[in-house]
């Protein structure tokens, strides 16, 4: 799919892509809408306005204000038939032979006013959160932490292969691709016989790579979601590094919409447990395929790849994660974000946490320089990125989610 | 305190506690705030639209509008010296010998309008919620539901005594007093010797009584709030039951707020642990002291009460959760709930749980009527109250809050 914008062939928002996010620039703080295209990203307050939407048939035309939104909340909420008939008009919109030249391919005062160079933007949380849940579909991660922990034989729950495990996290602490994070204060024993917590900064902060998923439509209170149906209830994707021991999620600021991943998945972990009829899918390409990547890059400037993996090593797929979670009759509503769990897979190189790499924290990870890591030091600055398929076809992915670990905020 | 507006003298809505709350009518269907007064609500949207608060010094004059939104977020927002003179005004309004008869004593027009019977208005959600903790404050509670799972030995975990522990919950499932819930379906082990689960209607649906504590003014993420000035970030406090296997919490609709309880307060459960220098509070009459009530009422119509007790049965007091909850650095924010964990004492009658009741099942709590319980059953009735204070002084109270329970949703 070739466009009338230049597109770098490496770029991961291709055509193929369109991803959504928030933005906001220098010349007009105002958050609002907008997507990413290749070294630009399109201003869809501005579009809307000029009526770059005049031709898209199967949108509702009340709703055209969802793109003046300070979040993508009210977008989310049409639904996934709206999602998916937006992006394919975006596509049409910026295609080399475009059926509609003059909404923007031949319209050089449009463009001007709404078409920007994505340096020349700051991004934003592109949803409001309402609750965020963090799965741990990672079985491999889960069977790796638990031999940690409890010895291989006792490595997994009782219920892990049973039902997708979760827990309820923070809303509040879930923050944008570069911002600096202080390590965290804590109590932690200061040695396995100690009886007597010490205060202090976090000594073993870790990173976990994740995949974040927001909800489009929510349910209702004591009506749960069908596993078969719940793609409906989806909207897109994010990259996500949860940071552990601080409370802290962060991510990509652009999400990748269901159905621009439509075409990469596959089979996920085998599970030996038959699922009970509520987790039970028809299809069975349920897991998306990803490639995902996360890198180290030291104070002293050194970076190294240090996970390269798939996002099929996952043993729940996301609509197993919803029916789930909506099983007891509990409520999920637009803007909520689940998480994956860490992505690992059991080799060496391929898995998306430092306990992992290095035994509990018992041997280093080599890094380039002669470095070398156990857990996170102060200066420390993580890159997680992430894409499907080829640049032949045009990458679908989700750019680079970035942060960097300060040091810990005096305290007396 | 006398007011010139006839207030019985068991009203838990006394001129010594002016609650917060949200209400709507069916001549009014908008949700707006009010607070409620003996067998009334003021209407706040109309009061403030009609001069109500002109004689209000200490109040933002641009800010009036909080008292025309959905929710009370904005209000709670401004701040606890906002929220201290704006009830003490309304004090005033309502006072015997007010010194404005002219705003509502003597207006019998804005009397009409703002002043509706309790029993016309119906009651909502008066804060939306952005993150919900639930603490485990309770160290009675703790100590019985341990000894229970893991033997008096090692009846409490080992840092339950070094930091407040909590788990994060769901915003979503916060419902109000009165809505019907139905028994929720989830996977379960049929026996402790089973190693396959049973997909199932919940058999040991409980109960946990706990107060809830809604944030005010929120801190920057990596700034923590300071243990002895915590009390600033606090709006008020709600009755909670915080649904057992069931993810649901409900709670009575009006927040009293914190300095309506400033005169109710003394020491907690004693703790031989040192605090922490971030959790060592100056004061020492931290912890609420409030009259806990919990009644059930089976399908039969039997009314039995099964818990009294005082929740001064806390091992953390609200400060200590809030130092401890920001401590690593994490952000709260307007309207974030806190919930204390279960309140329990450690004799008969007064536990704030069946399964404490109960001894884990094992034996009945017995009912009015010769009926019995060890769980909840279908068409059972939960009423929660609460108060301080004495009917001569004006009771400072919750009103109540009420769930019935109903059977599981069908599934096949």
């Amino acid at each position: 799919m070739a466009s009338w914008l230049p597109i770098p062939s490496k770029s991961h928002f291709s055509l193929a892509n369109i991803p959504f996010g928030i933005i906001s620039t220098s010349a007009e703080p105002r958050h609002r809408p907008a997507i990413a295209i290749g070294q630009h990203i399109l201003d869809l307050s501005v579009f809307a306005q000029n009526n770059g939407f005049s031709k898209l048939a199967d949108f509702p035309s009340d709703q055209l204000k969802v793109f003046s939104q300070t979040t993508l909340n009210d977008f989310a909420a049409l639904g996934r038939p709206v999602h998916r008939a937006t992006r394919a008009y975006l596509q049409d919109i910026f295609r080399q032979e475009t059926p509609y030249p003059e909404i923007l391919k031949d319209n050089d005062s449009l463009q001007k006013q709404a078409l920007v160079p994505i340096g020349d933007v700051q991004s934003h949380l592109p949803l409001s959160i309402g609750d965020y849940t963090d799965f741990f579909a990672g079985r491999n991660h889960a069977h790796t932490v638990g031999t940690l922990f409890r010895g291989a034989a006792n490595a997994l729950q009782p219920n892990y292969n049973h039902l997708p495990v979760a827990y309820h996290g923070r809303a509040s602490s879930v923050v944008v691709s570069g911002t600096p994070l202080h390590r965290p204060w804590g109590q932690v024993l200061p040695n396995p016989q100690a009886k007597e917590p010490v205060f202090q900064p976090c000594a073993r902060l870790d990173i976990e790579l994740e995949l974040g998923m927001f909800i489009s439509k929510g349910n209702k209170l004591g009506a749960p979601v069908d596993v078969n149906n719940a793609e409906e209830y989806i909207f897109g994707y994010v990259l996500m590094n949860d940071w552990s021991a601080r409370d802290i999620q962060q991510w990509d600021p652009w999400v990748v919409l269901a159905d621009a991943l439509e075409g990469f998945r596959g089979k996920g972990l085998e599970n030996e447990v038959p699922p009970k009829k509520y987790l039970a899918e028809k299809r069975e390409d349920s897991i998306l395929d990803i490639n995902l990547e996360v890198s180290i890059t030291t104070a002293k400037g050194n970076k190294t790849k240090i996970t390269q993996v798939s996002s099929q090593n996952l043993l729940w797929s996301w609509p197993q994660m919803i029916a789930h979670h909506s099983v007891s009759g509990c409520n999920l509503r637009t803007g909520d974000l689940l998480g994956s769990g860490t992505i690992s897979g059991l080799e060496a190189g391929t898995q998306g946490s430092l306990l992992e790499q290095t035994m509990g924290g018992k041997q280093f990870v080599k890094l380039e320089g002669g470095e070398e890591r156990k857990f996170i030091q102060d200066g420390d600055s993580i890159t997680i990125t992430g894409w499907s398929g080829t640049a032949d076809d045009g990458l679908v992915g989700f750019g680079e989610c970035e942060g960097t670990i300060i040091a810990a905020v005096p305290r007396d």
